[in-house]
């Protein structure tokens, strides 16, 4: 089993140690990648191929792992490559995009496609993580040591309910989020806390497990709000919460705190000087950030 | 204890009801009230002043507990009633606004104010609700069998506990009703919600208690939406997160569940029953609702 990879970033680096524990063997390219993806690919012995066409040839299926707005960029480049190759692999997107997103990557890259929304964190082992697939192939994508799930014949089906459980846990995260920065700003997170501890034990231990983590990905996860705010949108339902998740989420990755990755981030740092620290950057005029 | 109520809805009610039970006269005027409102007054045997002036005259307190949209404008006809009769009783605006609203009620009323925040159900009996208070006057608000609890000197301190709690409690229904229909009208329900059952057990349990009741509440949440909305921009935070869920509550509103309210709502719904009526409106065209 052959598998190229697009790209090596946090979760495309976990796939690949399992897909390569498998039995798999992983390749990846590098062309126009990131020094800290090159580092993650390298840590991960990941075999490069020198081109995308020599990484098509060489695989049998293509997993795009890649930020949600570069989605459809990557198809194109993947499309030009099995143009000039002739080769046909199965093309796996794995993106948080829309459901006419992922249709408009399966119309543009020009071989089969399989939908897959991966719900759950980077695997580690089993049961973390699901990959629920969706479109004709669905049925025959096979990722030795992944929990593939096949979710009916329809391109888009996966990437919908990818949308939809992302809404509840990066859009609470985002809404939790603005409200204890608020609190902090308004002077009531004291009290705000004794309440939510008293009234809403759930959802407090929900934010303290969360949020001490979100600003070291939430560069990530601008572009999946504003997926999930296009797929609401084009249902009629509105786009505005999301797309205030996408504000948040910009503010938060523009912060001191938000320059850190998962890897280097401070992991002393519980919530309340996670919050501390999003409410000094508000407090900070734009330009000055 | 005289109390003086505007106006006794849900909420309202149901501090009349305490408030006599451990002892207080409490009276309210239906001058403009709707036929809903004089029915709740009725049930609840409320003493009615035939005019706002006769109110104040015969108030120690002033209880404000009006939709959110309503709240400057009440002040306002209290403010006129105590020019006209110079009665001083203490004006407490209990209503779910913005510290900056609920500042302009300070300076519009014309009287001593207390700011207060109520959090919980409408009170039936020990532990449901808190009252936060705040203002020059908060220590001496007397509202008997009512858990009343100082939280500082400043109008808007209370309100601002309330407009945060409430982006928690009201901005997570939204946004989770607003998935739950998207995924209905993907037609990815019963895979969306096998897998929050599976990992968010917890959102899970609180979206089937919250969301079946929500429809019958929706046209009062929209203003206090709009309030929470206001804060967080006065913050300099994003409005939209909270202006997408007054869309939300907008359009719960505009539907036939919508149309019901708590005393005459279906008791039997449940959270698969509502979430198909709301996808079923928001298929029609908007113009036939």
């Amino acid at each position: 089993m052959n598998v190229g990879l697009l790209s090596p970033g946090e979760m495309g680096s976990a796939v690949a140690s399992t897909l390569r524990e498998y039995g798999a063997t992983v390749r990846t390219c590098l062309e126009g990648r990131s020094a800290r993806t090159r580092d993650l690919a390298a840590r991960d012995r990941l075999e490069v191929s020198p081109t995308l066409a020599d990484l098509v040839l060489a695989s049998d299926f293509i997993l795009s792992i890649v930020p949600p707005a570069s989605a459809l960029e990557v198809a194109r480049g993947v499309a030009a490559a099995l143009r000039a190759t002739g080769a046909r692999p199965i093309y796996v997107d794995c993106n948080a995009v829309a459901p006419s997103t992922v249709r408009a990557v399966a119309a543009t890259v020009g071989c089969e496609v399989v939908d897959v929304g991966i719900i759950g964190s980077p695997p580690r082992g089993q049961g973390t993580t699901r990959f629920y697939a969706s479109g004709p192939q669905a049925e025959h994508l096979d990722l030795p040591g992944l929990d593939v799930r096949p979710i009916g014949q329809e391109i888009g089906t996966a990437s919908a309910l990818k949308m939809c459980y992302a809404a509840l846990t990066k859009g609470f995260t985002a809404l939790a989020t603005e409200l204890l920065v608020a609190a902090q700003l308004l002077g009531v997170n004291d009290e705000l806390a004794k309440e939510l501890a008293d009234s809403q034990a759930q959802h407090h231990a929900t934010m303290a497990r969360q949020i001490p983590r979100m600003p070291s990905v939430a560069h990530r996860w601008i572009g999946e709000m504003e997926e999930i705010a296009k797929t609401f949108a084009e249902l009629g339902l509105t786009p505005r919460i999301l797309e205030g998740a996408a504000d948040l989420y910009r503010f938060a990755a523009s912060t001191a705190v938000g320059a850190e990755r998962p890897e280097t981030r401070d992991m002393r740092r519980g919530l309340d000087e996670t919050i501390e620290a999003l409410a000094r950057a508000a407090e900070e005029p734009a330009g000055t950030r």
